[in-house]
Formats: C-alpha cells, sequence, structure tokens
C-alpha cells in the first residue's frame, strides 16, 4: 500500500512542529463538514472511510522523507524525532459509508494530540471531499435514470488514476451498477462492463464484418456499438442481421449501444427495428456525454433507453467538480478542562459550531420516517429532550427557535475502529444508503430546487455559539 | 511504482482478445488529439509524458490480474497466455512536455501490434488528459498573473490523492513556482510553501500570542495569516508588532496572508500599514478561492498583492474540470501495406485525420516566430515545399487553400524512448515550455478571446482525407 503521510500541506507540518513545542499536552478535536451541496442538491452521500482508515493505518514516515525534511531545514529535531517514531493516538468518529448528511454536519472528527489531529487534516479533506464528490453526483444521476442502471464510463477523463479508481468506487456507493475500469472493478469486487470501441470497426473492412466477428467471440455476450458509420441505414440492420444469425446459433444478443447523434429519435428507432425484427429484449445503451439534466431530458422525451454509460460527467462530477469540506477546530483540552472553539468569519455562513459535539437523525416515533437531524454537544441526553433550538439554515438568523416533542434518535457519527481490517463491500454500502435514502423526505432528492431538510442544533448547543461568538467578535 | 495496467476500460481487454484472434500480424497506429481547449482558450499545454513512460515501462499483468480474468470468463486462453507473458512492443512518438498544443494536431502516437495498441488506450489517456489539464489551467493562472509567483495551494480539494500529486506536478509544468503538498514537493523537488491556518491562532489564547509563538518557531519564515478576527483591527496590528520584535532580534519578517473577505481593500489598507510601520519589503499573500477571471480583476483593481495561492481552482480546473483528449485510429498495416483510417461521424467536428503523420511547428525564416503548424503525412518531405491546404479550424469547411512559401520547419512530434530512466526537472520543462509560449503570438496567450493560431494540413494530407471521407460515407 502506499504510504500517502506526506499527502499533508506543509503548514499541518509547520504548526504541529509549533505545537509539539507549545502545546505538547493539548489535545484537540476537530469536525470535517462542509457548507454548500454541489450542483445545489440538499445533501452529500458520505464516502471515503475506508481509504481514510488504511491511510491513517499506514500513517508513518519512512528515512527518505525524513532525509527530506532534514533538507527543507525549518523544524525542531525534537519534532523529526517524534516524526521518525510517530505513533497514531487519535481518536475518529465518522457517518457510515454512503450515509446521506447535510450542510454544516460534522460527517468525520478527530479527536487527539493537537499536533497529530493537525497532521491528518489535509489527507482526510482529499479522501473525504473527493469520494463523496463522485457518489454524490452518482446519486443524481441514478435518481435521474428512475431505476435504469447507470455504468461508470469515465476512467479515461478522470483526473489521474485515482481519480478513475476511487472515484469509480465512490460511484457504486452513489448507486451505478458496474464500471468499464477493470482495476477498481477487480479492487472492490464491482461487475465489469463495456463493449467495443470505433477502432474495431474501423479495424474490418466494413461493420457487418466487424460484427460477425465480434459474435463469433462474444456469442452470449454481444453487445454490439451502432453508430460507426449512419446507426439507422447500417449499425441497427447489420446488428440485426448478426442478431439473427446468433439466434439460429441458440444465443441470446444483448443490445446495442449508441454514441452519438440525436439519440432520442435514434433510440425511438431503433426499438422499432429491433422489436420488428424479433428482438424485443435486445437492450439499447446510450454513452453520449451523459449527465443528470440530459437524462432526465431523454426519458421526458421518451426515449426507449435501458441502461446509460457515464463518462466524464460523473468520473469527474464535471458540472460541480469540487466538495469544499473543511476541517475546523471545535475544542481543545488541557489539563482536563475542554474548551469549545468557534472560527468567526467575516462572513456569517463561515461561522462554526463549536464544542465535542453528536449528531442524530430524528425519525418520527415509531416509523422509519426521519424529519430532521440534530447537532448536540456530547455529553447532552437527547432522547426524549423536547426543547430544541432551530439550527437555522439562513447564516444571516440563529435567533428561531422550534420545540420538538415525540422522536427516535439515531447516532450518525460513531467510534471507528482504526485497527479493522474488515469493511462492507461497497455493494452493500450502496444497499445500506439507498436504505437511508428511502428515509428522508422524497423531496430533498429531488434535482431541481430540492427542499430544505432541517438539521438543528440543541438549545445547550445554540447557546454555547452565540456565547462564545460575542466573547470572539472584537469591539468596535 | 504501482502497476496501473488494469486501469484499463474492459473493452479494451474484449477487443485486444479479438484482434489477437482475427488480426494476430495487423499493426495500428493511434493518434492522441484533442478537439476543444478548455475554457476557450487557444492551446492545451501537453503534459503526462513522463508517468505515460513510466506506465508503459511497467506494463505488465500479475498472477492476481490473471486470476481475476479467469473468474469474468471472457476472453480466449490463448489470448490470458499472451497476457501473463505481456511483452510491449509499441513504438510511441509524442511532444516534448510543457509544449503548447492546438486542437486536432497529435500530441501523442502509439504504433505497434494492434491489441497492444489498443490496450493502452485508456492508461495512456486518463494520464495525459489529466496533467496535461492542470497544466493549462496553471498557464491561465500564471498568465493572470503578470509575473507575480503562483502557489498551488489544493491538495484538500483535488480528486483523490493523484490528483494532487500529479496535478501538482502539471501545476508546475503550466507556471507554478512552489506547493503546500509535500509529497509533490518532495518527488518532484519542488520547493514547498505554506503557512499557518486559522487553527493555529485558535489554539492560542489570542492572537498576538499566537503570533508571537509562531516567530519564536519561524524567526525567519514569519508568514502570519492575518484574517482570523479581524484583518485591520487586529491581524494587521498584531503582525506589525511581532515584525518589530523579529526586526529587534535581527530577523526580516515574510509577510502576510488574507484568506477572506474584500480582498482588494483589504490589501491596499494592510500595504499602507506595513509600509508605515516600516516594513515595505513584507509581503503580501492571497488565498480566497482564487481563479484567473479574480486574479485579473483584482490587479486591475490595483490590489497590491504579492503572491497568489491557488486552491481547487487550479488543482480541479475547476472552471473547465474534463480535458477530452481521444485516442483514435489512423492507420492499420498488413502485409507490408499502410491503411490510413478515418472515423467519420454524424458531426463533422469529430471527423479524424487519417494516416501515419508528423507535425511541425513553422517559424518565420530566420527568426523564432512561429506563426502556424502543419500536419503532414509521414513520408512528405516538408522543408522547402511551399503548396499547402489549410486545415480549417471551421469543421463545416475544408475546401479553402492557402500557400505557404518560406518557413523554417520544427519537428513537435518526437520518438520517445522507452528505456528511458532520465527525464526532465519540472522546473526545466516550465522553462521551455515558457520558451516556446514566447515564440506563439501573444494573442494567442489572452485568457479571454485569444487569437486563433492556425493548424494546417499538407495537400495531400488533406486530399486523402477527402477521399476517406467519400468513400466512407454510405450513400443515401
Amino acid at each position: 500500500m502506499r504510504n500517502l503521510s506526506l499527502l499533508t500541506d506543509l503548514y499541518e507540518f509547520s504548526m504541529a512542529n509549533g505545537f509539539q513545542h507549545d502545546l505538547p499536552a493539548t489535545q484537540a478535536t476537530f469536525d470535517v463538514f462542509y457548507r454548500r451541496v454541489p450542483d445545489a442538491g440538499s445533501f452529500v452521500i458520505a464516502a471515503g472511510l475506508q481509504q481514510v482508515i488504511e491511510a491513517l493505518q499506514n500513517f508513518h514516515f519512512s528515512e527518505a522523507d525524513l532525509a527530506y525534511f532534514k533538507t527543507l531545514d525549518l523544524w525542531d529535531p525534537e519534532f523529526l524525532n517524534y516524526l521518525a517514531n510517530f505513533k497514531l493516538d487519535c481518536q475518529i468518529q465518522a457517518v457510515a459509508e454512503g450515509t446521506p448528511v447535510f450542510p454544516r454536519e460534522p460527517l468525520l472528527t478527530v479527536t487527539g494530540p493537537i499536533a497529530q489531529t493537525q497532521l491528518l487534516e489535509t489527507l482526510i479533506l482529499n479522501i473525504l471531499n473527493h469520494q463523496s464528490l463522485i457518489a454524490t453526483k452518482a446519486r443524481r444521476l441514478t435518481f435521474a435514470a428512475s431505476g435504469r442502471p447507470i455504468m461508470e464510463f469515465g476512467a479515461r477523463r478522470a483526473q489521474g488514476p485515482d481519480s478513475a479508481i476511487y472515484g469509480t468506487r465512490a460511484a457504486v456507493i452513489g448507486g451505478a451498477k458496474s464500471t468499464s475500469n477493470v482495476l477498481a472493478a477487480k479492487a472492490f469486487n464491482i461487475p465489469a462492463a463495456g463493449t467495443m470501441a470505433h477502432s474495431w470497426i474501423e479495424a474490418f473492412p466494413d461493420e457487418l464484418t466487424a460484427f460477425r466477428k465480434w459474435s463469433e467471440r462474444y456469442p452470449d455476450n454481444s453487445a454490439l456499438l451502432v453508430d460507426t458509420y449512419d446507426v439507422l441505414n447500417s449499425g441497427v440492420p447489420n446488428a440485426i442481421t448478426v442478431f439473427q444469425e446468433l439466434r439460429e446459433r441458440g444465443h441470446q444478443p444483448v443490445g446495442i449501444r449508441i454514441d452519438s447523434g440525436d439519440v432520442t429519435m435514434l433510440a425511438q428507432q431503433a426499438r422499432k427495428m429491433l422489436n420488428a425484427a424479433g428482438f424485443p429484449e435486445a437492450k439499447i445503451t446510450i454513452s453520449n456525454a451523459l449527465d443528470e439534466t440530459i437524462i432526465t431530458s431523454l426519458l421526458q422525451q421518451g426515449a426507449p433507453i435501458d441502461n446509460f454509460g457515464i463518462g466524464e460527467k460523473l468520473i469527474t462530477s464535471a458540472s460541480a467538480p469540487v466538495l469544499s469540506g473543511v476541517y475546523k477546530l471545535a475544542a481543545i483540552e488541557q489539563n482536563g478542562h475542554v474548551e469549545p472553539k468557534i472560527k468567526v468569519s467575516a462572513s456569517r455562513e463561515k461561522l462554526t459550531i463549536p464544542g465535542k459535539k453528536r449528531v442524530y437523525r430524528l425519525y418520527r416515533p415509531g416509523t422509519k420516517q426521519a424529519f430532521a437531524d440534530l447537532i448536540a454537544l456530547e455529553h447532552e441526553t437527547i432522547v426524549g429532550e423536547s426543547h430544541l433550538a432551530v439550527f437555522n439554515s439562513d447564516p444571516l438568523s440563529v435567533d428561531r427557535h422550534h420545540v420538538l416533542t415525540a422522536f427516535d434518535a439515531q447516532l450518525l457519527l460513531k467510534p471507528v475502529t482504526l485497527t479493522t481490517t474488515s469493511y462492507p463491500s461497497v455493494q452493500a454500502i450502496q444497499t445500506t444508503s439507498q436504505h437511508q435514502l428511502a428515509e428522508l423526505p422524497r423531496a430533498t432528492q429531488r434535482l431541481i430546487n430540492p427542499d430544505v431538510y432541517p438539521v438543528y442544533m440543541t438549545a445547550a448547543l445554540s447557546q454555547l455559539q452565540t456565547e462564545l461568538l460575542s466573547q470572539a467578535t472584537p469591539a468596535d
């Protein structure tokens, strides 16, 4: 396994060096959360926890790393010695992968010696921001496809190998059913998918010969790419010829793929031709620069599409290619005293939620219908408690209140066992995620203008935030 | 080194299996090129060749890979045996990293057994598309910054570890001067940069104490983050206090960093305060969600900024996160006969340029002023030739002609030695790239509405394309 411990901003090391010198006995808690949902959705699908755990299990510095640090000539010899003998001593809490999480609620927290917690920031954010971004985009595409399978086809347009490999993992967490990427398919036990490229057709004298050669090699796996020359005048007729030959030999053709052109019209005409030729079960796959908007439009137009192959728009989340998750100091602890911390800002939206916290999902009593999330201070008892302050989604107002009288509460942030070597499969995560989504109000999943799902703070937490804000704001 | 040979779409293997069976003696040439420049620029900075070569040097399949292939139950036993004993037998030509390349001209070509050339498609595109995208974005940012250094700060928002690591490499090729990413800094010998985060300030009782503690650890490296509470009423005054203390102890402060707020106003006021306090040499660094548009605007407003730290907008090329490079069949060769290939399409823009080709950059005689690129057939003699057909940038028209009478020509696509273990440093590539850019018309570098740089085809090549197009278009 690659050691990613150096995938860390220089200033994390410089701060850790200072913390080891100035605050060696201080413990800190950092929260990972995000403020805005990509594509103006209402939630993010959390993903990447397995890779975070694996990176932390492997967090150490080699002789070569230490030799490099010496060349920088920035840090104390005691700190370099500390890095040489680094032993991770942090506690992690996190939401399960696949969990839909909402703006400003922590999806992972790190508690430990402040130097160590600081050192983990960049690596944790890199992994969680990436995978959660792609899982969220895959969820949007899956929603748009209304039950039709999404296939991940983006490896060639991904932002480097990991973007293809872990992006595919995240895409499956978010709902993709298969991938063209053999490395990801093997690594994460995902069904591998794909048929031929145009180069196969071009390498033979004509399209019919190319299709026949393919069907000889793959008699039970013949999905034919029909848009090399002319979909309706050449591709589909030739495919039907070969499908008939296959059937005569006792095989069942898979279907056709269209990668260009007026997809709705082509799919409709191709469907008619396939049906008329006796192949109503032959599937039509579309793979032409699709995103959730185009998929929605194609289905609204009645395009008879069975499968969607999604390239760059999924693997890079092209319409919103960044999840801006942050890692913010929530508390420090010195001599057994916990001091909650807040980050103020000129922009109210950037105000953080102080203290060591818990995050709950609230359900109507006795049901699986979630209606809000709740952020509480660590020591608060929640179940049965009734007085809650709204954590208002309007950052310009914090003074609205709301009283809840009856709910079931389920803890979202749970302790992570860093010694684990056993993880749920990506398909299991996908299934769990779909169950969690089914608990949320359906309108939160809408692609355009989704309903805002409430995230509350307890009264005590809201009061703490207000107090710290007033203390931290410099007098004019 | 990781083996990335499985970072390949399933259909590449399926086609290779078929090619090994049906066309075992056929050689093929594939071209890598792109059709559109991200952000509506006029060129792409080619990057990633070193990582392509390294991946090809390590292209093989492990026992575990072969065991996985057997579970797929798709390919012939002979092909699995071929993969088990895979020996790469391809020739690569490529433009040097850092070269500005224009739409539709090949930046890399692969020639070899058709099965092998097909197998390399996904991996080569993944690497080149990613690094060229980020190098191109870095070039835009560098252009906007007009000589002020660009620092790469994006690791936490990158699309996974490789996006951060190789994205940083590409950013330096495109002009970035330093990075916060320690792994990339070490791997590619790039200056590492960065100061403190807000958490450093918050961990101490007050900002002044935090600044003092920092200056004690880093007396010669004190760049202070001044926007934790209030830039002008707290951050800058405290920084000046600490700078004065540093100077009294014989050290030179570095400067301040501003990460939020009305950056132009804050930088102007901070500059005045620093100058008035006797620190005109203290640098001002800005790092707040910058891109080339914002940088241009800040500098037009006269913001006195010395350095730009760029996060997500660079490392993901957020405004245009995909470079759509393709890998298209240009020719096949059987029994010593080369057959040029064209891919037709319903969209004229997707028409490919057939044949085994050469790419030249043309200069005014005796100067280093490039005025056009030229794509020729492999066997054509160019220097001194005068009759050229325009390769028109308007895909709807191919019939314009143009005659060139005097030029110097320099070959852009050159053979790559796959056994090399010696590569230019990223800084050397950056320098070479800047020299190549200086040869181009300045107006091609403009960020908005850049001049179109001509890419010509020779008359013979243009004629070949027209012939193949008419043969390939099915009669109505």
